[in-house]
C-alpha cells in the first residue's frame, strides 16, 4: 500500500508473530502460520492484508471487508466475516501501531558525519550517529548514539542531546538538555528567548533569559513549534508528552509526563501543567496558571485561572465544559426566538 | 515606484499592449499609443502612471487622480477626470494584477546547480533548474524543468516536485509529490508525521504513518506553514489553492480546487474540504469532517461539525453566520441592560 | 545559577556598582563595597546573591528570603528582612534587568565570515560581522558593522541590514530594509509574498507584491514569526517594537513605535497600529483597521473595527473590555439557572 520510494517494508510474517508483536491473542490456532504482507484499512484490505476494527462506526466496513486477517476487540468477534483470521485485543488501535511497526519500521541510519556538515571540533558525537549535509553542531555539543541529525540543522554550543534521538531538518537547538528517544520535527526552534522584558514609554528593555529548555525522554514535538528557555528557572517538557504542530511555549512553562498539546495551542510564560493533560487545537492559556493531571482543555478554549485535576474546560474565557455547552445552547435558543 | 534593489521593472509599454495584456479595451482608440512607465496607486499615480479602481470606497480618490491612465469598470467611466486614459474591464484587480505582472515579471532563473548544493546522485535535475547554495536534494527525488530550489532547502529521498515551482528557502519538503507551478514559501514544512498515536497511561504509543502529501498543479503555501503527511490515505491539497502563512494541515486532510485558507487557519486530521472553500483567519476546524463546495468559514470560527456547500458559519462552535450575528448583538443587548 | 555551558558570567561587582548600573540608591551607604556574585530569585537566594522584588504576591517571600542583596522599591524597604542590603528604584524589574545584563552581558562576537558560509561577492559586509556556517547573503545586500548572521540564515538579493543586528539560525529575510540593533529569532520569514490575488472561479491570479519589508531600530521579532512584504506599500515595524513567536503580519500592515504583539497574534492586510499598541496571545484583527495608540487588545480577541486610541478590547468579535465582561457573566448566570 505504502509507496515504496518513502517507506521500506518488511514481511511478510506469520500471523502467529504479528500476534506476539502487538500482544493479541489468534483466534483460530490453525491459522499461525497464515502469511500476512501488509497493512491496509479494512475497506481495501484483501488477501494477504491485515486490519484492524477500532471504532464502532465501522462496524458495517468490517462484515463486508475482505482482510485476510483483521485485529479486533473479542467483543467484536462475533460479527467478523467467513474467512477472516482474527488477532483479539483489548486495545486494536494501539495493536495496529504495533503491527505496523513490524511491517514499516523506521529506516536504518546511515552512520557518520556528511562531508558538508560543521561540528564544531570541541563537540562530541557518539558512535553511530548520522549527521547530515548542513547540520551544523557548535562547541562543547554533545550527541548521544544513534542519533540522526538532519540536513540544515542547527544544535548550538553545550546544547546537550540523547541517544536515539532524530533532530528533523532544518530546525534550531540552544540552551537545551535532551533526553533520549526524543523526535524533534523539521523547523521546531528550541531554547531562544522568552518574551521577557520590563515594558515602559521609555522602551521596552530586555530582561537577560537565563534559563534552559530540558526536554525528558521520548517527547515528540511537531514541525515548527516553538519552545523558548527559561527567564531562570528552566522550562520542562516532561517524558512522553506529545506536542503537534505550530505550538508555542513559553519561558518557565513546565509540562508533566504524557502531555498532549494539539496544533496551534499557546501556553504563556511559568504555566505548570501536570501528567497527560491535553489541550485540543488552538488552545491558549494565560500564565502563571496551575493545570492539574488529567486535565482536558477543549479546542480553541482561552483560559485565565487553574484548572483542577481532571476537569474539562472549553470557551473563552473558559469555563466547565457542561456549563460551555450550556451557554451555547442558551445563544442559540434566544438567536433563534430573535430570528422569528 | 518599486524599490529597483528588489524588482526589476519592465516597459515601458503602449496603453493598447497593457489592454490586450488584461484584455480591457481602450475607452479612447486614440491613446492607444501612449506610453505607460509603471502602476502606482490613485493617490500617488502620475504621469505615465497607470492605476486601478476596484472599490467604490476610492471613487473619490479616482475623480481626482492625476494617473495617466486607469483600469475601471464601465459603469465608473464617467467619473473619470479629464485627460485621465482609461482601460475599461469587468474585474479591474484582476486586470490590475496582470498588468502589473507585465511590468514586473517574476526575475528570470539562473540555471545551474550551485557548488554548495548537495544533489545526491541518485537525483534527477531536470533542465533549466536553479539549486542554490546549501539546498540538499536526496536519493532519487525528482525535480522538474525550469524549477527553483533556493538556499538551504532540503528535499527528501524520493520527493517528487514538477515544472516551474518555486520551493522557498530553508523549506523542508519530504514524503510528497509536487505538481508543476507549485510555489512553497520559505519555512514551510511539508510531509512529517502526522499526529497519530494511540493514547494510554503506558504512554502514547507511534502509529506510523504511511501516507504521502500530493500537492495537485497551481498550488502557493504561505511561509512556515505545516502540511502533515498522510497515516494510510494521502494528505491533498487540490489544484489552485492557496494556503497563507502558519496554517497547519493534518493528516488525510484532502483539500478541492480553488481553496483558500487565511493565515493561522488549522485543519485536524481526515476533514475534506469540497472546491473553492474559504476559511478566513485563525479559523479551526476539528477532524473528520465534510466541508461542502464554496463553503466559507468566518475567521476565528471552530467548526465541529459538517458545514453544507455554499454555507458561511461563525463563531466557536460555529453556527450558520446569520445566527451567529444574531448572538453577538443579543449578547450586546444583555450586557448593556445589564451595564445601565 | 545559570548553566555556565550556555551563559558566561561576569563578577563579582560591589553594590555600589550595581547601584550605579541601574541607577538605584543604595539604602545603606556602609555597604558599598559589599561583593555581590550572581542573581537569583528571592526563594533561592543566599550569601553574595541579589534578587529583587516587583511584585506584592511575593513581599512574603521577600521578608523571608536570605538574598545578600535585593532591588525593591522605597515602599518595601521596611519590610526587609535584618541583614539584607537593598537598592531602591521605582522600577524593580526594569533595575534586575540591567543588573542581570551586568551578570550576562551578551556573547562577544567571534568576527569573520566562516569558510561554509555563501556570501555574494557584490555584498557589503562591515568590520566586526560574524556570519556562520551555511549562511547566505545575496547580491548587493549590505550587513552593517558588528551584526551576526547566523548559521543557515538566508539574506536575500539587496537586503539593507543595520549594525549591532542579531539574525537568527534559519531564519530568510528578503525584500527587506532593517534598521541597527534589530533582533530576529531563528526561523522568522521576513518579505514574502503577502496573500493577494484576485480570486475567481477561473482561478486565483496572483497579485505582483512590490512593496518591502521596513524594520526600525530595536526591534525584536520572535521564532517563526512571519512578516509579508508590502503589496505596493511597505509593511512596516515601527522602532522598539517587540513581536513574539509564531505571530504573522500580513501586507502593508503598519506598527508604531513600542508596540507589543504577543504569541500567534495574526495582523491582517493594511492593518494600521499606532504607538505602544498590546495584542495579547491569539488576538487577531482583520485587515484595514485603525488601531490607536496605546490600545490594548485582549487574548484571543477578533477584531474586526477599529480601535481608539488608549481602548482595551476583548471577545470575538471584540468589544469594549468591560462589555465583554459582563457578556461572559451574563452568560455564565444564564446557563447556570438552565443547570439547575
Amino acid at each position: 500500500v505504502a509507496d515504496s520510494r518513502f517507506f521500506r517494508k518488511d514481511g511478510p510474517f506469520t500471523l502467529a508473530a504479528l500476534a506476539a508483536a502487538c500482544g493479541g491473542e489468534l483466534q483460530d490456532k490453525g491459522k499461525a502460520d497464515l502469511l500476512i504482507d501488509d497493512v491496509a484499512p479494512l475497506d481495501s484490505a484483501g488477501p494477504g492484508q491485515i486490519s484492524f476494527l477500532d471504532n464502532k462506526k465501522y462496524v458495517e466496513q468490517f462484515t463486508q471487508s475482505r482482510a485476510a486477517a483483521c485485529l479486533a476487540h473479542p467483543d467484536m468477534a462475533e460479527r467478523a466475516p467467513a474467512g477472516m483470521a482474527l488477532i483479539l485485543c483489548q486495545d486494536p488501535y494501539r495493536a495496529y501501531a504495533m503491527v505496523a511497526a513490524r511491517f514499516y519500521p523506521p529506516s536504518p541510519l546511515r552512520p557518520g558525519i556528511h562531508a558538508a556538515a560543521h561540528v564544531d571540533a570541541s563537540a562530541k558525537v557518539a558512535a553511530g550517529c548520522q549527521i547530515d549535509a548542513g547540520a551544523v553542531i557548535g562547541g562543547n555539543a554533545e550527541i548521544g548514539a544513534d542519533t540522526h541529525v538532519a540536513a540544515n540543522a542547527v544544535i548550538g554550543d553545550g546544547v546537550v542531546i540523547g541517544g536515539h534521538c532524530r533532530i528533523g531538518a532544518g530546525c534550531t537547538i540552544s540552551h537545551a538538555i535532551l533526553g533520549s528517544r526524543v523526535h524533534i520535527h523539521p523547523g521546531v526552534r528550541i531554547g531562544q528567548d522568552g518574551f521577557g522584558f520590563a515594558m515602559g514609554p521609555a522602551g521596552h528593555l530586555k530582561v537577560p533569559q537565563l534559563g534552559r529548555v530540558v526536554v525528558h525522554d521520548d517527547v515528540e514535538i511537531g514541525a515548527n513549534s516553538t519552545i523558548d528557555r527559561g527567564a531562570g528557572p528552566d522550562t520542562v517538557i516532561g517524558a512522553g508528552s506529545r506536542i503537534d504542530k505550530l505550538v508555542q511555549i513559553g519561558h518557565n512553562v513546565q509540562l508533566g509526563r504524557g502531555c498532549v498539546l494539539v496544533s496551534q495551542t499557546g501556553i504563556s510564560g511559568s504555566t505548570k501543567l501536570g501528567d497527560f493533560v491535553i489541550t485540543a487545537g488552538q488552545a491558549g492559556l494565560t500564565g502563571h496558571l496551575t493545570i492539574g493531571s488529567g486535565a482536558r482543555i477543549a479546542a480553541q478554549a482561552g483560559v485565565m485561572r487553574d484548572v483542577a485535576p481532571g476537569e474539562t474546560v472549553g470557551g473563552s474565557p473558559a469555563v466547565p465544559v457542561t456549563q460551555w455547552l450550556r451557554q451555547s445552547a442558551i445563544l442559540g435558543q434566544l438567536a433563534q426566538k430573535k430570528g422569528r
